[in-house]
């Protein structure tokens, strides 16, 4: 199935996807938020953003076979290689690589082009919202990370302690706080229409958790 | 980490966990709600009821080795056998194996006894709110099942669709059908109180898959 008008590059996508939090929805649903963001802003190449949005994600497979890989630096080598071996131009493959490394968040090494601020955006949306939290758990479902992570008596935590890995505490150390470190205006206001709903399950998987252990 | 008054059946029930879905504080928190309801419809046997609550879902490594397997029979004769190997009586052992049988939802098989109805209650409502929503998360990780399915054209479905395999498709056809579905009042009592949640996530999700793929 073929739903861009770059199928040779929508083609390779498809051949590397991996866990059902990046499959390929994620990856159209990224592209859509890119092309918005792209018409609001203005000024930016779409084939180039296309382009980087179908491969951002490329990298997963090595970062699964092991987690030392980081996906964002394996795809975006993954993506100019590809590029160069099927008549892309030199400028246009760099071009594309350097979106795809700098979509994840990383201080040392942020997006420099507008292209790749759009992409890291896009990318970002997807971490928002009802979707958000989604993509959390599936994920979560599949490295076996648990919902909520307990202490040394078996009490819940609610995921703000230091330490842990659960639903809850990526939440708390990482998607709840994605929502003000926009590049773009037009994605800090989609973001914003989502961000009570992801709220809203939070307090609700709180309330839930502390009447079930709280009991009686 | 043993936190009720049989440390024997619980360490037997820690070995056996697998899943996130499916971890132990899934065990713990129905162990917590068939206590409740327990005291709240009287006259359960409460020790009867713990071992089988702890016990529900040992045969969980069974179905995911063979897909063919119901966890449900498979756990019950596997709680009967480690109850009859590990001193309990016949009866006692008969009474677990029953329960633990009936816990999954099959129309030909339903629980007889009260500790039966209080297990299969307790179970059900682990999977309604918000809890339920991340358990259906975690779980659809973990195989693989994506959040929606899309038709040929690429549109994202509702999950109304007669056939398919998402989050979507398991809320609309299973999940959120549980809620006028229990045994005793205690436990519809309490699920009533976090359909809300339910509810409300998917409208939320449905809106963004929506707002994404009709776009601008």
């Amino acid at each position: 199935m073929i739903r861009t008008d770059m199928p040779d590059v929508e083609a390779y996508m498809l051949a590397c996807m991996s866990d059902a939090a990046h499959d390929a929805e994620h990856i159209y649903r990224v592209l859509q938020y890119g092309l918005r963001i792209a018409k609001a802003e203005g000024g930016a190449d779409l084939r180039l953003l296309t382009a980087a949005c179908l491969l951002h994600d490329i990298g997963h497979p090595e970062q699964f076979a092991d987690p030392r890989v980081d996906h964002a630096a394996a795809g975006g080598d993954k993506a100019r290689d590809w590029l160069l071996a099927n008549g892309y131009t030199y400028q246009f493959a760099e071009a594309v690589r350097h979106c795809v490394q700098t979509h994840r968040y990383r201080s040392n090494n942020p997006p420099q082009t507008l292209e790749a601020k759009i992409l890291f955006d896009a990318d970002k949306l997807d971490v928002c919202g009802a979707i958000g939290v989604a993509r959390n758990l599936l994920y979560g479902g599949h490295i076996g990370r648990p919902l909520y992570s307990v202490d040394e008596r078996g009490a819940p935590l609610d995921g703000t302690e230091a330490d842990g890995t659960s639903f809850l505490h990526e939440y708390n150390f990482k998607t709840k706080r994605l929502y003000d470190r926009f590049y773009t205006d037009a994605a800090a206001k989609i973001a914003a229409t989502r961000q009570r709903a992801a709220q809203d399950f939070y307090a609700a998987i709180m309330a839930e958790i502390r009447d079930c252990y709280q009991g009686e």
